[in-house]
């Protein structure tokens, strides 16, 4: 299947069937979405994956007890990080330094660069800079679950804080922006399964200049 | 090539060497794009491609005078709507009607809950939410222009009030959110063609529970 029929295959699944999705077919997805850019390279943010049923059943009530989060093999969670300051900058100059085996004095003109980038954002400004680069990994992950024939759901519909209690994710400086189950379509008990997928009509939807 | 190594492949380009994309390309790059979800399907934006090499030239000083700008073969601009309301909603429903032929009218529960949503924010907030909704398609464009082995480079370093006011954008209702410029590597320009990926390492990125 190519990626376009992988992507007209593939829509916002209602209810799951339960079955796991195999661990090197997780495996696959989850990498796709470690490949996703973000601004500067620097990824303020941490993905969580449940794949524990007990815990995706504390988590239900949290997503308006849709079914998707008891169903799924996996829930997906993008978690912004709620401290973005220099020593992020830092800890990412580190990686690189690492990654590349180069000297982490010769990232220091990009340090500074992105430090400054930094220092001009208000706290807020900096959370909705950083849940708009987990989007662009939950961007990443649908399509790489839909060319491997696993469904995905994603969901804004759920109470963050409560999310982040649960998983503990404020203790380690996390703050959930987005999720996306992870599993395979139940079919015959959901309405949406049948209904032909309604995209805005190129168009509308594009404008060439 | 396999998803996971188009992914590998690509990498935010800092120089292109002019040519153009074939037009069957670009089409299915933005036809993935068309096809990314948004929230309640609602698609609070619209996508602007400029392949006209004038206008990419008046563009360039917004962004900095990257180079890419001009060395690419198409800088697609992805624009939230600056008015989300009631009309939005009917307009979206008429759509539902249309493509999966039912009449509005059946539409009339859908309609409320995502009326009854957007009431429920701000504009500020909703402003937020519309180009979070824009970075899922960022998503989708850069895995599908890795697919066609195209280059792709996201772009948030660009001025979009001088953007909006180039393109007539803010007269549409319009706002850009993020940008991405579309083309082929000028590897021996570029001194990132050759630099070793950088993300963070699954270990770091990934929690599971």
């Amino acid at each position: 299947m190519n990626l376009l029929d992988a992507l007209k295959w593939r829509y916002a699944v209602k209810r799951m069937n339960g079955a796991k999705i195999p661990a090197q077919t997780l495996d696959t997805i989850l990498e796709a979405t470690r490949l996703a850019p973000s601004s500067f390279g620097l990824t303020p943010y941490s993905i969580i994956v449940v794949e524990d049923e007990e815990t995706r059943k504390k988590l239900q009530p949290h997503f308006y007890n849709q079914p998707q989060i008891g169903e799924s093999s996996a829930v997906v969670i993008f978690a912004a990080h709620t401290t973005i300051n220099e020593a992020s900058v830092d800890a990412y100059m580190q990686e690189i330094a690492e990654q590349r085996g180069v000297p982490v004095e010769a990232l220091k003109d990009f340090a500074s660069y992105i430090k400054g980038a930094i220092a001009h954002q208000s706290p807020e400004q900096l959370q909705i800079w950083a849940a708009k680069q987990t989007y662009i990994a939950l961007g990443f992950a649908l399509v790489a679950a839909a060319s491997e024939q696993v469904d995905g759901t994603p969901m804004e519909g759920f109470d963050p804080a409560a999310v982040d209690a649960e998983l503990g994710l404020a203790a380690q400086g996390l703050h959930a922006t987005v999720a996306l189950t992870l599993g395979y379509r139940d079919a015959a008990n959901d309405y949406l399964s049948s209904a032909l997928k309604v995209r805005r009509t190129t168009d509308k939807l594009i404008i060439k200049k």
